[in-house]
């Protein structure tokens, strides 16, 4: 049938083509069937039929469907009955409880891929594919299927390690630092990082403050060929089909541990990873409440490794207060770089990124890890590697940690009694650095003057909310005043340990025993 | 905000409100966020944003959320952003793998049949619930949740008796036989059937072609307390919420045991039920492929049963072929009615309908319930209730099978060749006689005058087809000519064995055993 294609949009998380009753009626199609809109290209769609919203002789379609079939408003397309897409037969297996094989999860991944899944048919996917309905196996067959929808790089060496934390700590700029000391020592260090979701600043974000993070995989091959290391950003063109699924999810908010883990893994085996690190923030105010949590996700990660052929270990990190003392792009990006420029900073900031840095060490042969990253971090070999990938992405050779200016709006935020700061509240301190514009607005941000454990007098500066507008800086003083970002008491409390990585898994022990049984 | 209101009629499993961009900006409405629709009452129904298909200051409301907030087509209605409702954390928790409670079931419940929940979020419960996601305890409270969302009976009698068939064969017109044997023993068996959904004949349509069907709790219980058993409709008043869950399973054709469990089983708990038998048809071409996979099935029903307070029997009953000779709602309801008044018929109908009626009398405390159950049919007796009930539902006392007409287009299909029938399809069958027109030309359908294991000589009639018009009559021969609804070849077969029921779950044996114990 020829219809004159109309274009709309529609913010909607299913949108449809809309078709005239009559239309539909002729062409045999019923609600929730499928048309096949054939113009330059051809595109595939569900379709909603309505009375008048659509003339007879027309067809309604968002702009995306339109590019996709190469149209234009007002074009003639061919509008043709479309069967159901074969997936849909292993989508039913998994909701009846079901195994799926290779070449099922094979399927679905392609059909959401070419949009033959209606964002329904995917959420009803990730629904079934459950804790209690996923087995590894499932799950590295989803994972490879994910890996395949995009460019698959290889960068002819081998070990490749890689860092991944699973979020959900605010300020944890330690990212760039890892990767400066682990390349520092000639490892293949591939590092991509996503921006913000819901958070105040991925690092990507922080990144892209000072230098390019978006490269394509050929200056992502030769950046790497160079310098061991880089902090891109994991673009679209690496199993790009993640963020469909993660659209199909986002109006419940729901994020499973299967898809969540095939979704991480899928990038890691574009890119070749061979060892991976998995950074899990646990504590009051995270994602995941306890090292208990913690332990149970890692294993779910090394036995996924395992089956891809993936070599991941996973440490469980204090969480339950922002690391180090700033958030927001650019004020993470300063202390980032700062700590790297004057080999010092906040403990918690230092100690978590030589933590991590000294297990990925480990993982390369290394003795004692975290003696080695101190030992490149204190010496300054990490902030010569951190400056080499900054040029090789653009950025200044002379980078400085003071060319960075936060937003010029400025309110401190003050102690109204004397005591200790009992707690400071991760979903406060994203919700005030998110009202006063960040990620969006790079320089703003909050400065922690005080954290969990610190002694105060009335009127001491608790914390300072940085922005770039009077505005945005007036919606977040609001934000804290509505919150309790910073609890103040008379009651004593201990400050944060020491060590940030309250558990290494498997432990070290534990790994030096399967070396020395396997040797 | 107020806008005037827009009807629209659209056919799509979601059907939203539609609102312009600029008025969802206004009133911070997002995608798939929920509005609050107030007319004359108020309603609430997730929306649709886009640009020009809508004008500002007007929203396009499908015609039944335009009744639910008491509306019309021009009328202003206030509108106002309305938050997730609370049952989606538990649905969340749900697609996480966790447990939930009577109350987050309930509240689920009540949120679904609300309308509160769209037929994305009801599917995707439905795909997280599944048999690996949900166990006894979490199937019982959303069956009592689902008893509650319409009326509850009380029959004022105890035990209550019911029969249910899992379905999947066609020709299965055993129902009424059953009422009519166990209400011949003055016992209580409150009988509501169902249409057809994908079959060409249910027993509600095949009743429906010799008395009222349809019947309010209070007609029910007048007629339950006279008769003992009625043949009536499952209509809306009983767990209603069943018929939104079914409507948002239907885009993807899934009907996952948990939901499937708990819609049986809300309406027998919403009629008071203290006494089930559910026959599980079972073999090739019928929805549980063999005797194994109805034990499974069994065995969660029971399990669910003994959850609910309910005594629940299964019986594994053979399905690999039609039952009796008639496919049709006019043409079963004449074998049926040929059966009590003849005291005869096609050996499966009689065979099943005395052993299922048996097993029910034995569930009484009937020592040898199929005995019984033949004596009440071989003497006349069922005959005799059964039309009492026929007239207690408005049709004629004086009720015979000649009185009821199949339909006047008629087309035998004969055998090719000589040779023995080897099978007749199912699938083949329901789908020539829906060609035809069955269920909602009544008169429509086919009549087998060869089973299994028949020989036949070429040119014998094999089945004869029914329509009510010759356009409809063509159309099946067409669907019959394509398919292979009767296979005739040289090899020996075997005929069906002469018991339909194939095992009883528990056992007979089993449940004496259990009696003998708690004695």
């Amino acid at each position: 049938m020829k219809l004159a294609a109309l274009e709309y949009n529609v913010l909607s998380s299913e949108p449809v083509v809309m078709m005239n009753a009559d239309d539909c009626l002729e062409l045999g199609v019923g609600p929730d069937d499928r048309v096949r809109i054939a113009g330059g290209s051809s595109a595939v769609s569900t379709v909603a039929i309505t009375d008048f919203l659509v003339r007879k002789g027309t067809i309604a379609m968002p702009s995306y469907v339109l590019d996709r079939c190469s149209a234009e408003d007002g074009d003639m397309v061919d509008v043709a009955y479309s069967p159901m897409p074969g997936s849909i037969r292993s989508l039913k297996r998994k909701i009846e409880g079901g195994k799926l094989d290779r070449e099922a999860m094979g399927s679905i991944v392609a059909d959401i891929m070419a949009g033959n899944l209606s964002d329904k048919e995917i959420l009803a996917f990730v629904s079934a594919f459950n804790v209690n309905n996923a087995d590894l196996e499932e799950v590295a067959y989803l994972t490879r299927a994910m890996a395949d929808t995009g460019t698959v790089v290889d960068f002819g060496v081998r070990p490749v390690f890689d860092f991944h934390s699973l979020g959900g700590v605010p300020g944890n700029k330690i990212t760039p630092m890892v990767v400066s000391i682990v390349a520092s020592e000639g490892l293949t260090i591939p590092k991509l990082s996503s921006r913000a979701v819901s958070s105040a600043c991925g690092t990507a974000d922080l990144v892209d403050t000072f230098c390019d993070v978006e490269m394509d995989s050929e200056s992502l091959k030769a950046a790497v060929r160079r310098n061991g290391g880089v902090f891109a950003c994991g673009n679209e063109d690496y199993a790009p089909v993640g963020t469909k699924i993660i659209k199909a999810e986002r109006p419940l908010g729901i994020d499973p541990r299967p898809t969540m883990m095939a979704s991480i893994m899928s990038k890691k085996v574009a890119l070749g990873t061979t060892h991976l690190l998995v950074d899990i923030p646990f504590g009051a105010g995270s994602k995941i409440p306890d090292v208990a949590a913690a332990r149970n996700i890692a294993k779910d990660l090394r036995d996924l490794g395992t089956v891809l052929g993936m070599h991941v270990e996973c440490a469980a990190s204090r969480a339950d207060q922002p690391l180090g003392t700033s958030i927001g792009p650019v004020l993470e990006a300063k202390e980032c770089i700062r700590a790297l420029e004057s080999r010092d900073g906040d403990p918690s900031v230092i100690d978590k990124a030589c933590g991590m840095a000294g297990i990925i060490l480990e993982m390369a042969g290394e003795k004692d890890g975290r003696r080695k990253a101190e030992e490149i971090f204190r010496s300054g070999r990490a902030h010569s590697k951190f400056l080499e990938i900054v040029a090789a992405q653009n950025g200044s050779p002379d980078l400085k940690s003071d060319d960075l200016k936060p937003g010029a709006f400025v309110k401190d935020v003050h102690a109204k009694r004397d005591g200790t700061v009992q707690m400071v509240d991760n979903p406060s301190i994203v919700a005030i650095a998110k009202g006063a514009g960040a990620p969006s607005d790079v320089g703003a941000g909050i400065v922690l003057l005080r954290k969990r454990g610190d002694v105060v007098k009335e009127g001491d500066v608790l914390f300072r909310i940085y922005a770039e507008n009077q505005g945005k800086l007036d919606r977040a003083i609001e934000s804290a005043r509505s919150r309790r970002p910073m609890l103040v008491s008379g009651n004593p409390v201990e400050r944060q340990p020491a060590d940030m990585i309250a558990e290494r898994i498997p432990s070290k022990e534990m790994l030096d025993l399967i070396r020395f049984r396997s040797s």
